[in-house]
């Protein structure tokens, strides 16, 4: 059997914050799996914004398009951009750090909390928590007030806040796990979890395995509905997004 | 007082979808308003998929950008692209014809359907109702088969359809209003209102006075929170969206 | 064209209410339009209960008996009184403050709090919110502790109470907007946007304006299902309320 | 100890009804007991609309007026018209007939569907179930298409038409027990079970047992928060509702 | 017509809680009912955890099966075990105290809290609320940090910590009555109503009463469906379930 | 680093079932993965009640009490018995399969049926799916009428059937996946999946994948709150389940 192939996609252009995720997901992913990690071409350095958003979807679907063929694909952004999109265009197994580290704090807690960038981000990610049906499952978005930017290890103040606000939604809001709300914070996953005494995830690692296990359980992302091939619409000004699709999208 | 001065912006690539909003809109918002309607330079020519989507979102941003100084924004395509990202963008009201559809749907009946246009809609739409908190008002999605490209008076067997389904949703299902699903039914609502016999909108006319609305109550588009002004990120391949923001930001 | 005749009915007995609202609404809807605003001839002065409310809906509909030929109405109370019954009523939109304020917070903000007279009035607004599909958009109701008979531009020490708890809201909480929960806080509507800097409304001009709109879209109220025209069922010791329904509910 | 008087308020004007439901709540309540049964002394013969109930609240509330001490009060109709407002009045329990049902059913089944007279009902139904939480183990709500003025024993073509219409939803919609959605239908409940062979209720028997469980069990209705006494409001053209309130409305 | 016999299941192994369940409810059911207390035979003396609650699970069920003949069944532990086998089981209503509790304080107030043992009840509690349906109507669901073995009159030190717990759920959480989540807490219902000043139940005596509620309105348990009796299956090292049981399970 | 070494545990008393999943597990993990099945020592031989369940639920910790020292736990019974009591047993993740199944069926298609053995199972199947936030995703959930006893590619008839409503539920319910409401459905998952057209899954494998990816992640089981440890509760019959417990559940 040939060995699981992952793209991990960040859609932010930071090229760094891709390198970061990819030794992580690949230090974790069954021997033999092969990682390749792709940065968008253009767009924000950081998405904060709907607008910095709006750019970067577009940029994964291009992504996508020059590298169709692998078994699974990670999107590394925790608002999870264009998951719905690159589920249209194939049948490999598509996940977003969101859903991901949502589904796995779920699984190891009763209740977590989420610990994002910004303010400005709580309702966006209380509105993806009850997308995914998680919202029961979520004490409180809890926002550190510290950018994208600078979030990881190379920040320790950035840190120190983290297992502070960490530590106030497990002794006073009832959270038993957290799950860090930015694709730049997997490197202190295990930082934060070891202060703060609960498991903690931004869904980097366990996306990828995830992405894994479905992969490896025989799962392929529907064709039927939703997530049927894009229909053969003209376009103006770019390549039509169906072409050369067809092999692909065969279940 | 100057009169208010509104933009419809079409996310597909069909000037005639454009030039049929506009004129709708035009012949009902209050006398002395002005109407300038745009069409996103790229992208499908109609949007059916999340792919297509994923394209239009940047192209709106774009058209915004371009035109900013409007008193008011619709966007018209029923599942409101960007319409979070504009409102970062501006303190002028922003409405997508989704929103205004439902909103408007719920004050004139207690329950109704949406008739769209394939079946791949359903699920998207379905999750739409949640995230405008209309789901306990519509007893029904309901899809034509027939494309986008295929809708507008200039299609009679398509306006059949949707009357034919109309009055299933309204003899069968408990409808007791129809909301259109495609910004290119404009032009088929009071054809289909009078042959089913209850109140049907797909939110272009009924959006942009809402819009009107908005405005003329002295209501702006919130710059606290989640529709604060973008950060100030640096953009790799584009130009930064936060330029020349500010004084448009000021609420 | 004909101008738009909007009613707006007072559910108390207050007539200084009545002219507030009036005058509020007239300076705000687009020229030529008409205004006749009515106050109920009997129950409470302010409506703080649930007892004050039991007389107010049947008032309301008794308003409505006598002027049943507007082309809109407007509910000018917070918690919507009567209005599924004049739906019933008539073919002509009919549109409560307390739906309009959440309908119109929620398209300029993202996330709104309630701000509320007493405390015994929030587990009401919150069901009505819930009832409205809103209840996800608003982070907190509020009250005041300052009763109905208080509101108002004429007592400057509640709208320093207002603009205090607005503040906690949105600096503490989460709020984008303000959502003013009392017809009376009309005139103070927008100090209390400039002083805490986001949007805030009571929903009786934007209300009134979303009559307007929906009327000037062509939308009826359906006369199918729930809104359908009264049974003809024998009333004891006053008119049956059918009698010459007919003519008006056509649609 | 003092026995139970329990006061049964017919919200419609049809004296006939009163008396079928002092007849079965008398047979049921244990021995001791007390029952009076009071009609509404204006409104409709029968309620089917939001109209007749608007009218038929403010009757409520007035017979209460004039029998404020019975140790608790069933409203016998099953959209519980003015549940509220008693509940300010009094401490003694008060209990509509449509939460009773929907407890009931929840209790001797995990899924149950609501048969109602006319089609539309069902909206105001949905909502009420949504109003007592009851909305996820409700399967469907069906409409007979037959007023309340023709339900009860005294029409076997009624009673046929609920077998039929319960034998469907047991059979087809997944239905473990029946509530019956009138006031009216409470002589036909144990023919319709044996007939369906599920439980049935329409909440009059099961309601006024339940309000003894509250009164036995030692429990009162609140006066904190929304069913505190109403204020000390001026009223016009009424007495003001808060005279000599103050005795009955201390827990 | 023969008395009602009602059977109180008590999970821990504790048989003073019995006793004190036993004799709280024999002075509340109507005069001539019968009661009998019935106590796990193994098991946790207290029910703290979930893993305490599956063992107690099975033991609930091994008492039906001792003793079947009962009208009605009460089962004493807040978390409702084994509520779902037992009326598989039979046609006798069969009612959990956690479910009485809260269906009780939803038709008293608008608004309750949950004052609860352990912290770490707290999610199960709040999953049991919308189990229900009654998540809606509880503002908080509070811990005292006091385990199940330090409830009751025995201990005032914790009836002191529970007046003040409720006495901050309504003075700053918005509570109008307290369902108190341990079946140790029924000698104390009156006390911290007394003191709190709102009704105080924990659906011990007045679960007891709606059993009877559904029995004496003629209400069985539906064996259509979820409830119908287990299957015939074979079982290993234990009687098979379904042993004579067709008698009891005909409605 | 040690290979993970997971158990699966067989809540019925059917040590085929329990081959069948182990086979189908092992086969799926990655290389150097070990696996150990276990079945429940007493109880039903195929779990189709509540009573059945009820039992089942105390095996299962008995079996984890019996081999507590795996890496990870699988419960391999589509009503996820005893996961949250071993979840206070161990740090080690611990995955019920219908959670999985949901997980799993949410990332590859955005609406699935979930198609079971019983219709009595319907309502639980339903509850379940609303605990774990995935009713939003489910479009039916259907019933074969056919006994758990008579699942798995030995009985090609339950295959067609299944097959049979599965086509169904894509073609006429807006089905775009399949979960397979059953543990002995493992074996026919792919040959649903090619004849349907769509994923298809029963939560073993994926489940067990799931398990892994947690453990490879570095996710533990949460000791704060909910799944903390056992309180130190006197057990009576039996041995207490805190003893020697500490050791596994330091995180």
């Amino acid at each position: 059997v040939s060995p699981f192939r992952l793209a991990v996609i960040n859609p932010n252009t930071d090229d760094s914050d891709t390198a970061a995720m990819a030794t992580a997901v690949a230090d974790a992913l069954p021997s033999g799996a092969e990682v390749e990690a792709y940065t968008a071409e253009r767009g924000a350095r950081s998405i904060e914004s709907a607008v910095d958003e709006a750019f970067a979807i577009a940029e994964v679907v291009k992504v996508f398009q020059a590298h169709p063929d692998h078994d699974g694909y990670l999107i590394g952004c925790f608002s999870d951009p264009a998951v719905d999109a690159l589920r249209e265009l194939t049948t490999a197994p598509v996940v977003g750090i969101g859903e991901a580290a949502y589904a796995a704090a779920a699984m190891v807690a009763k209740r977590f909390a989420v610990i994002t960038t910004l303010a400005r981000s709580r309702p966006e990610i209380e509105d993806a928590l009850r997308r995914c049906g998680a919202q029961g499952r979520c004490v409180a978005v809890l926002s550190l007030g510290i950018p994208v930017a600078e979030q990881g290890s190379e920040f320790p103040e950035t840190t120190d806040a983290i297992i502070a606000l960490g530590e106030h939604a497990v002794n006073h809001l009832g959270a038993e796990a957290i799950a860090l709300g930015c694709g730049g914070m997997s490197d202190v996953e295990r930082t934060v979890a070891a202060a703060v005494g609960v498991p903690a995830t931004n869904g980097v690692v366990v996306g990828a395995l995830m992405t894994h296990a479905l992969w490896a359980a025989g799962l392929r992302t529907s064709k039927q509905g939703a997530y049927s091939a894009p229909e053969a619409i003209p376009y103006q000004g770019m390549p039509a997004v169906r072409d050369g699709l067809d092999a692909r999208t065969e279940i």
